[in-house]
């Protein structure tokens, strides 16, 4: 079981490399992919990489409120399943798919959020998937050269993981990242995210994927600047600019 | 008859001042305004200002679609409305006013936006007059301090008229300000309003008033800004830092 | 001017027997017609019927919220228009013309209904216009039906001019329309049209256009009956099941 | 466990005649109770009933779309988690109650549906419970009245065990329940309840519960007595009327 993209920490796997390690041993093993922060942001090739389950949800790149998780399933992983003794029945697949054939689903679905979908899909459908990769890659992009430019640290040291859909930074000792998440929402009206288990206290995430564009993530980094300045931290003014000069170079 | 914020020039007229001046002339007309893009964003004093007639919108301060009309009018236009000889049936207050006891209007009203106006005055209520006109005040200070970095000129040249709710600015001589404009929205979909009459192609304009906050605010400085660049209008790099200086200096 | 269907009486008018009278007689008067409650319930004919200008809104066989007006205009009001000397402005059509050809308005429109409009045209195409008009026609038979049975009287007398949008019943004297109306609204939630002008309190109305089907339709006859009773107003059981009896032999 | 109310076959459970044997027994088991479409149509006392674990969701009596499931927990309840060796983690109470303090959930909660809750709740309190269980007690009434005249059968047998949220109905041996529901889909736009399991194709469901109201509910009967005409399944004529009479009786 992997992670595509772990929304805690803002790094990205590479889950065909773990594909490839998984073949060279001949281990039989399923692999399993959380792909909720990453489907719509970040390139993914369920069929192509090998995955046998993918496990989904509504509210981050699919641009929707919470509500509706979903797989992906390999002839493999269906196989298994169908073969498995473990006991199973709300998350039993056979019932479902049956179903879904004729548009149902066996128990009472989330129907606005299916209708939401709908809509959804068509967007990004009509962008098309290579804009909407490039978009993300730049949004992160303009974030690091935001953060780097602060002299702030990013929470993901390799290059080659950095997310797509959101960005960890860490918060120089002696200052506390959720009192800075607490003055930005007290000043500002905005919500970052919070460093989850042993970061809490230590990091604060920004999420830039979904429904946003250059403006937005521009206003959210205006935000964490003046955030900084006014909880003391040490940091360069200027990350902002940085990232529009970024935006105007492309 | 007079309006208290000219949408079109980002200029805010001496409401009271003019009152004054009829007073002191006995003259017997009334004083009819155009509030519809101030109620909510500068101070109006309908009564203290012997104001007849005010004439608003749902689509600016009130934070709603467009859709709503509405009045607010003194004793004195009421007698002169019905002494008058002029024809009218459907901008009858009469009937209007009748009506509106029982909790109904004449014809068939936008309800909709009825159900909305509720939720936005009970928020404006609970903000409070007095920190709604200071928010749209430091707005309104922002966006000519970046206008002010830039080096562009605000097309209101008075600073006791300067608007709370909405800045026109000039464009130098050889540029274009619908070229910017357009510019502006299809690269960061942000669309500015545009100059009006003779003032088309010379100012664009930047709303500041309504369902917004700082954060909304400098993601649009940034987009003017970015725009500036890409357009290739002369103008000096920083007016967004200036901006969140301003910000975090209050 | 002509109101196609009167909302108020539940009469539709021959428009084009109008039009032939007018063009028995040579006048180059204008045909000006109101069709705010027959348009998308009732066959209307723009150009074969040589209307000059049509006058609609968007609350009754658009499915809307109320709040869009709009017109249909003809070649020689075009012309007439022009030529007048009558001052306009806001009313004039030049200049909405000249900029709904780039999808604009010259003033602000209530952009949420023009989505909505977008759907309910799609709605309305994917029905067909002739399924529309008959399901409208089928409605108001199934209300005829069943205030004939109850030995209720329809305020129109004519069965030429029988409105396929809206019903008005007269009440036996001695009985008021407004009583039975409140007593309707107080237990089942349901709001009848009133009489308007000089009907006021000897008729009641039922809307039976739009966005609503046969149950629909039969919950409110159910209403209407259940009022009747509840109010001792003179009447024969069994309105309803006629009218069930009528959808069924469809 | 048990069902307080059995969606898929009309019947209300007494929960408290179960409590009462259980406590005969002198039996340490939880008593789990599945409330979902009995909360907000029935009478639930889940302290004085000595439940110990309700489950429950939003698109039912709450009157919202599906998408939020909750418990009610009793102290026994927390203590035999507490003290329980299953593995635990999504399902685990302990976090959520200690998050929910602060009014916070640990993982992606359904948001839009919680400001929906929000509303919900408040339309229930202004109504007062006694009411509300009243409604849902002339409802589930007023459809026996009706199917019991049409010649129909209850699935539910024993008086005792109505539901007041759904009731379902046989069909005469030789007709398919399910061709009837497609005939008044089709015919009507109205979706009924299918059997479940080994009453497919033998009952069809009627819903009494939520948003709706007696007209709602007349509309409903209605679109089944013509389906049944339509179908031709032997029936007596006049249910719905049955249900008016009933209602007006009240």
């Amino acid at each position: 079981m992997i992670v595509h993209n772990e929304t805690s920490t803002g790094i990205t796997s590479d889950l065909y490399g773990v594909r490839k390690v998984l073949d060279s041993t001949n281990h039989p093993a399923l692999l399993l992919v959380d792909i909720v922060s990453s489907l719509g942001t970040t390139d993914y090739r369920h069929d192509e990489w090998g995955v046998d389950v993918a496990i989904c949800g509504s509210q981050k790149g699919l641009m929707l409120p919470p509500g509706l998780g979903f797989n992906a399933i390999s002839e493999k992983a269906m196989i298994t399943s169908r073969n498995s003794q473990f006991k199973k029945y709300y998350w039993s697949w056979e019932q479902i798919l049956e179903l879904n054939k004729k548009g149902f689903y066996p128990y009472t679905p989330a129907s606005g959020l299916l209708v939401g979908l709908d809509e959804s899909l068509d967007m990004l459908q009509e962008e098309g998937l290579e804009s909407i990769f490039k978009r993300h890659d730049d949004y992160s992009n303009a974030t690091r050269i935001a953060l780097n430019h602060w002299g702030l640290e990013n929470y993901c040291k390799d290059a080659d993981q950095y997310s797509q859909s959101v960005t960890a930074i860490l918060i120089p000792d002696g200052h506390d990242a959720d009192q800075l998440r607490a003055t930005i929402l007290e000043k500002f009206d905005m919500s970052l995210g919070t460093g989850l288990g042993k970061l809490k206290g230590k990091v604060f995430r920004i999420g830039h994927l979904g429904d946003l564009n250059e403006l937005t993530l521009l206003g959210t980094l205006a935000g964490v600047e003046m955030g900084l300045e006014l909880c003391g931290v040490p940091h360069n003014k200027g990350g902002v600019q940085q990232a529009m000069n970024f935006f105007t170079s492309l």
